[in-house]
């Protein structure tokens, strides 16, 4: 998945001159092997792999591990009080703004980090990081993508939980953000968007499905669309990204999961019939085992949560030292990928062609004069976005600066 | 499945003496093998079953095939000029009224038959049946019932595609159809019903199925509530009824036939490796293969259709003779333990506790001024239901008898 560290074609930075990206925050108190496991995994991504990093959490106890590992002064710690717990849920978010997750978030907000990886519990992180770095500007709710082991080469999945209610611009939206991230990920330029539903046919699926297969068909959004696909395409690689709610999407993972399970226990059953089988069965055994890894119960917690101001990889919570060494050289893939500009690029597409079909009957009209009106009415419930777009990075970024700098200790506004 | 053919509590009927259900309707001309398999299947289910069949297609052609048999003249042929193609949807049951399963419905209403068997399209025998058949009375929605391979003993999902966009309510009124589905299926007093979401807690879920939970939970609805499943539950066995829309049931059956699938293909790669692991591997591939077939691509398909004025046995479209006299059997089992009364019955508790928890805030209050509040505010859509759930099943059955004789011409204000 990673290993070159850098994505095949890195587009010129525009705010920073920077080459590299900032350090990833890692939050060493989430997850059940917390915080040895997390801190031997992020040494690793150090001194391996070269990826800049910060580490969050208990300061005296991050030094006594990075001196167990010899390397106390060559990683920057920040200190946290608090940790969520891996049974906490999105209501420590509030009780606890001074948790590693919290204290993450904060430095990337500060501009002193690019991503964060966490171990902690899903809803937790979730919970704090949409709390703290908040949506990306037109994004309208987060997503969080997780790999299915297709071959030749994995298919990408969002959302598998993030996002439970999803509109039909939303699901537009979700294809735009597994656009960007299947860019930098799997390095096509063009990655196929398979929409999640129940027959091949448009007019097959639930309303909101069958609104946001027209709303894709229809768009020119800068979205390589490929039609529906159903459950049994999941796992076949049929497209590079299947786009759902989060609802359906972690129903579909978890019935994955337990499918495979099941299949196990049934083989394992019949290994034991006699000794041929019990001999036999060794190489099938390593097979579905590795599938059934690949497969985790936790998989739909093993992702990326795409579209806030931020990148946050949530590693499994049984992450061992090697998993969290993957997810930082991911996140800081994604970081040097620029996935945060990426996703607002796709998204300010999907939103042009969103409004072009919504407010204009008009689609063969005057494309320029459709793009005015289109901004105008933009995002009633953010920030005024008139031209989004269109403005010059320098002016946003301007705009959005001092709200960047401050960690609030409430939800401003979150829709 | 079958095999007894009798339900082991049969109730004692109230409006017809006979102690013989009506026959079955077999539409001869619907699936990969019609007319032979069909009649092959139905003669089997007549001679070794004793289920009593009417046969529905083209004359001549049923003629020939059950004289080849040997037995013309044992099993009663209504004709039938037209039949629905496999590749038929919805609008063939427009285009066609004379098509053998708009036959088969209207012997149905006409109380010539108990139910219908089926092999054809599972849209085109879904929309001909609710066309024809209309929704049972008190219920919004059909479902599609399908039984999923778990041990000891299957579980029953529903809805697996025939209503995509369900309200709270509606998911409720499914758990009153599965629960008198497994009843009678299953031989329980009092099935346990699960409600398919993304977590444990009730707070997990969607709109719907949040706001569902809580009817389920809060109600007496004469229905065994087991609290929320996930994916990964749907086959362990853990409860006896499934509930869920039409469209998560769809992605997640279909994701579970593509998971073993793609298992089945993986443990097939690993047996070509070596000479030992092709030998030892055959009991593995039998149990794989065995699993796979029971999760079959039209498991879906292979259903029966419960909410309408008649049951609805839908076989998987590659149906071969012994399929669809099993599916003769589950059809004459049906109608046999009168499933669209006990489903009437059902659903009219379920309806009494809903409005009770709709127009209420007051769920602290006094429980039994609250109850009396609830029966008082009920169902401003539906007949007056006051006490429905206290009332004497006799008197509640007198209320609704003269409804419940009358089969409507057109859809009356279906919600």
């Amino acid at each position: 998945m990673t290993g070159t560290g850098e994505p095949s074609s890195p587009a010129t930075p525009r705010r920073r001159a920077a080459p590299r990206p900032l350090p990833v925050a890692v939050d060493t108190m989430g997850g059940d092997h917390a915080p040895e496991e997390i801190i031997a995994g992020a040494v690793a991504a150090v001194r391996d792999h070269d990826v800049r990093l910060v580490l969050v959490g208990q300061a005296p106890r991050i030094r006594r591990e990075l001196d167990r590992h010899g390397v106390v002064g060559t990683i920057p710690i920040v200190h946290a009080d608090e940790a969520l717990d891996m049974g906490e849920g999105a209501l420590a978010s509030w009780r606890k703004p001074r948790s590693s997750i919290a204290i993450a978030c904060h430095l990337i907000r500060q501009g002193r980090a690019s991503a964060l990886v966490s171990a902690g519990s899903t809803a937790g992180v979730v919970a704090t990081s949409r709390l703290r770095l908040k949506g990306q500007q037109g994004v309208m709710r987060p997503a969080i993508a997780v790999t299915l082991p297709t071959r030749p080469r994995p298919t990408i999945l969002l959302d598998a939980g993030a996002t439970t209610d999803v509109k039909p611009e939303g699901l537009v939206q979700f294809a735009a953000l597994g656009t960007a991230y299947a860019q930098i990920l799997l390095g096509l330029e063009r990655p196929s968007v398979g929409l999640l539903t129940i027959g091949a046919e448009p007019a097959k699926g639930n309303k909101t499905t069958k609104r946001a297969h027209e709303l894709l068909a229809g768009g020119s959004h800068g979205i390589e669309f490929a039609g529906n696909v159903e459950g049994h395409d999941l796992l076949t690689g049929r497209v590079d990204v299947v786009v759902t709610d989060g609802f359906t999407g972690n129903v579909a993972l978890k019935t994955m999961e337990g499918t495979i399970r099941t299949a196990f226990t049934e083989i394992r059953d019949a290994m034991t019939a006699t000794p041929a089988a019990r001999m036999g069965a060794l190489l099938q055994r390593r097979r579905l085992q590795d599938l059934r890894d690949r497969l985790d119960p936790d998989t739909y917690g093993g992702g990326v949560l795409l579209g806030l101001n931020g990148t946050v990889v949530i590693a499994h919570g049984a992450s061992r030292a090697r998993a969290i060494t993957s997810a930082c050289e991911l996140a800081h893939r994604l970081a040097a990928g620029r996935i945060v500009e990426r996703i607002r690029e796709q998204v300010a597409q999907t939103r042009t062609s969103r409004f072009g079909r919504w407010t204009h009957g008009d689609r063969d009209g005057s494309d320029r004069q459709a793009e005015r009106g289109r901004q105008n009415e933009k995002a009633p419930d953010r920030q005024s976005g008139s031209g989004g777009a269109q403005l010059p990075a320098e002016a946003r970024a301007a705009r959005k600066g001092p709200a960047g700098d401050t960690v609030p200790d409430r939800v401003q506004g979150e829709d």
